[in-house]
């Protein structure tokens, strides 16, 4: 029997695994349970405790105990080979498909944008009206960017370690842009960056863009690329950049940590290779603090942060800023040579709504509601894929990486869905040298209704289907 | 004597030519001078075609008459020489300095800016704050463009002989992302493109960012590209896209014909070139109708059509649009490579600016006003500066080209203005291959004031001390 909070805690567990509750779902608070169960208040408490221990709860910051998958239940996908040689990159077509296909009303789990429920409607508008009636101000040209929107980034980066003046930023149309600008930069034409593996496809295209050759570098799931893997390639071939998603990766979810992050910014200013840090996921952790981005550990002025808040506040905005560092004269002139400058009022709204502490107030419930939405995708994947699947485990964004096993084709399973209504991102997206094709990867910015749950156990199915079939 | 009129006449031409009228002046009405001269009204009608006839006034519909030079003072500037062989675009950064001079509230002749007087701020503030109400469709994502937007541009260009469906509309930062869409869509790097020549130097930046080879080809500062020269480059070179501005080129103003337009878009055609069309000078025609674009005699897909609202409501909004013909495939796809979308906001309230027509509304007075000040220019540049000079004729837009005597270094009154305070556009940024050192290009985007006409005397003093050393 044991004492009275183990007793409750193995109840609850029971309702849990019936399926009672479910991943995701709230517990209901503890005077409730108190009362469900008998028990005294502080009996409740120390059994939550007990099944967080044991992994089946997870505590959230004022919002009480919610229901978790223990975490051995899905391993983690495992980390992709070095290739050796850097290969043209001729990124993917995919990826209009998968835009044409969600604008069809197909189950949006594909494309890597916010469902509108998550997105802060009412207070942009009201920032927005604001902006517009700044008459003038919306109407003049601002190159290379809005005073007042420069000066509200350079203060919120102050506060992620990054202590910048605002004539230090640059606003773009989106951090595609923006990268697209790093690597016209600091590159030319035909020469070699080293990326993560599995790679943002925005990234793979933004090399297109520009010419370059690619060589792929190994990530893990939840530790980010590989500095082995990155010494390699810096040994064997002439890098001219390095691009890194190093706050929960697009599709990994990964997080480096401080210590490898500063080892990255020193490894890459050693070798006089430039950094270009993409952030854009940095404001969406799921718990604790804000991680810092590799920008805060850059003394030389190497590396090129690149960010914006399309998956944030709204993807629709296009509006994205980036902190050149050493290369600013080159990425102005080439804003200045591509489109002149980024639209106006989008950078006022955004500054209004910045200055006004509604991002900060968005962000808060934005964080928990994707960490709620990661977590439910995820017990849903473990009970409906096939055995030997592994499934990402972000501590942020809202992107989750299926590895299902080697036999089963991402591919098939991605067009059979199609078909079906079901839009996912298929791995093949990832990479340009045809890895990842066991691979899936699932937006979570939906709120979780049953339609969702509904696709997410098609897929399973289709992913079962399709391992018999190879069988 | 002759008759009472033409006393009259002589009397008013005389006050012209004593600087009583000046050159862009507006008459006094005919009841003021039928008292003033003690003569009927029909007189004073009959002086004023009188003097019509000899050059000095210019009728406008509904507003009078008004003071002009006679035409023949001030000869057209010359055809430029045709080379022989492309060359490789490295687009000067001038342009740079010279949007970093405008802010320092140096007086702005340089760049094609329109002065906020004569921007609609109050009623594009109106549709803005509109647009901003409109919540959810401000975020949303939207590639390739707003419905709405498409529409209202599909509606227009119908009206200028360019029927075309919504879908066929793509929208950009403004017309220079356009082009570089256009030019990725239908080159690689290496390849080689005619434009004309002098050039709009974002044109020639647009051939650096996608790394082309450039050949220019001579244009008549009113009559625009030389077509013979156009088509010994077909014969010559292996062109693969030709860039031209056929209403109211940047910077000579020139407009082709509707029978050069035809015969542009047939060689063109016929050679399997691709014609990519800016219009962005289309809609501000000084007098008569709107011409029509190339774009509206191609049958066949060939013609890639680009323009922007930037010289008409506003350039901060970097809103612009493009109908790429049978090329939309590859625009498209790299519109979304390139930053994916257009920011919603600006489309929004431009489609709304359009629907109510405030658009064709504010269009009506900025081309009355954009005639009159260059007029006004157009005179001042013909009293201050050396003999020998000769100044585009432009029947739209608002830039004039200044041909100065050989001897003359443009560069050297750029450089001596810029440190009076004074910033117009140096010649050599109009080419690739250093012609036009002894032109100027000025901006006429502005209410004419003292402080105008006093900078535009001051450099036509400088080119006569230039004038004075070279010999």
């Amino acid at each position: 029997m044991g004492a009275l909070y183990n007793q409750v805690a193995d109840q609850l567990q029971a309702l849990i695994n019936d399926g009672v509750y479910r991943a995701g779902d709230r517990l209901p608070g503890v005077r409730v349970l108190s009362r469900q169960f008998g028990v005294s208040i502080s009996t409740v408490l120390q059994a939550h405790q007990t099944l967080e221990a044991r992994g089946f709860l997870q505590a959230r910051e004022r919002s009480g105990y919610f229901v978790r998958l223990p975490s051995h239940d899905v391993p983690e996908p495992s980390m992709p080979d070095q290739r050796t040689r850097p290969v043209p990159v001729s990124a993917r077509e995919m990826a209009l498909d998968l835009c044409a296909d969600e604008k069809k009303q197909m189950v949006p789990l594909a494309s890597a944008v916010p469902h509108p429920d998550f997105l802060p409607v009412r207070q942009i508008q009201q920032s927005t009206i604001w902006a517009a009636r700044r008459g003038l101000e919306t109407l003049d040209y601002a190159f290379p960017g809005k005073a007042c929107f420069r000066r509200q980034i350079a203060q919120r980066m102050a506060t992620i370690g990054v202590p910048v003046a605002p004539d230090d930023v640059l606003a773009t149309n989106g951090a595609q842009e923006a990268i697209i600008l790093a690597l016209r930069a600091v590159t030319h034409a035909g020469d070699i960056v080293a990326v993560e593996s599995p790679s943002f496809p925005g990234i793979l295209q933004a090399l297109d863009v520009v010419g370059l050759r690619v060589i792929e570098i190994p990530a893990h799931p939840s530790e980010g690329m590989s500095l082995e893997g990155l010494q390699l390639a810096l040994e064997q071939w002439p890098l001219k950049a390095c691009v890194v998603v190093p706050n929960h990766s697009n599709p990994m979810g990964a997080r480096m940590s401080d210590e490898r992050k500063l080892q990255l910014v020193s490894m890459l200013d050693a070798a006089g290779v430039p950094l270009i840090e993409d952030d854009i996921y940095g404001d969406l952790y799921h718990t604790g603090e804000r991680p810092r981005p590799a920008k805060a550990f850059d003394r030389s002025g190497n590396v090129i942060y690149c960010s914006s808040f399309s998956k944030t506040v709204s993807p629709g905005l296009r509006l994205g800023w980036m902190i050149p560092g050493r290369y600013m004269a080159g990425v102005r002139q080439h804003k200045y040579f591509v489109n002149l400058a980024t639209s106006s009022l989008p950078q006022l709204a955004m500054a209004h709504f910045l200055e006004q502490g509604g991002y900060d107030r968005y962000l808060r419930q934005a964080r928990q509601n994707y960490g709620e939405v990661i977590e439910r995708l995820r017990s849903a994947v473990a009970l409906s894929f096939p055995a030997g699947t592994a499934v990402s485990k972000p501590s942020g964004g809202f992107v989750l990486w299926i590895q299902m096993p080697d036999c089963i084709s991402g591919t098939e399973v991605y067009q059979r869905a199609r078909q079906e209504g079901i839009n996912v991102a298929p791995g093949l997206m990832f990479s340009t040298t045809n890895k990842f094709e066991n691979c899936l990867r699932l937006n979570a910015a939906n709120p979780w209704t049953d339609r969702i749950e509904t696709a997410v156990i098609r897929l399973g199915a289709l992913a079962h289907d399709a391992s018999n079939r190879a069988s």
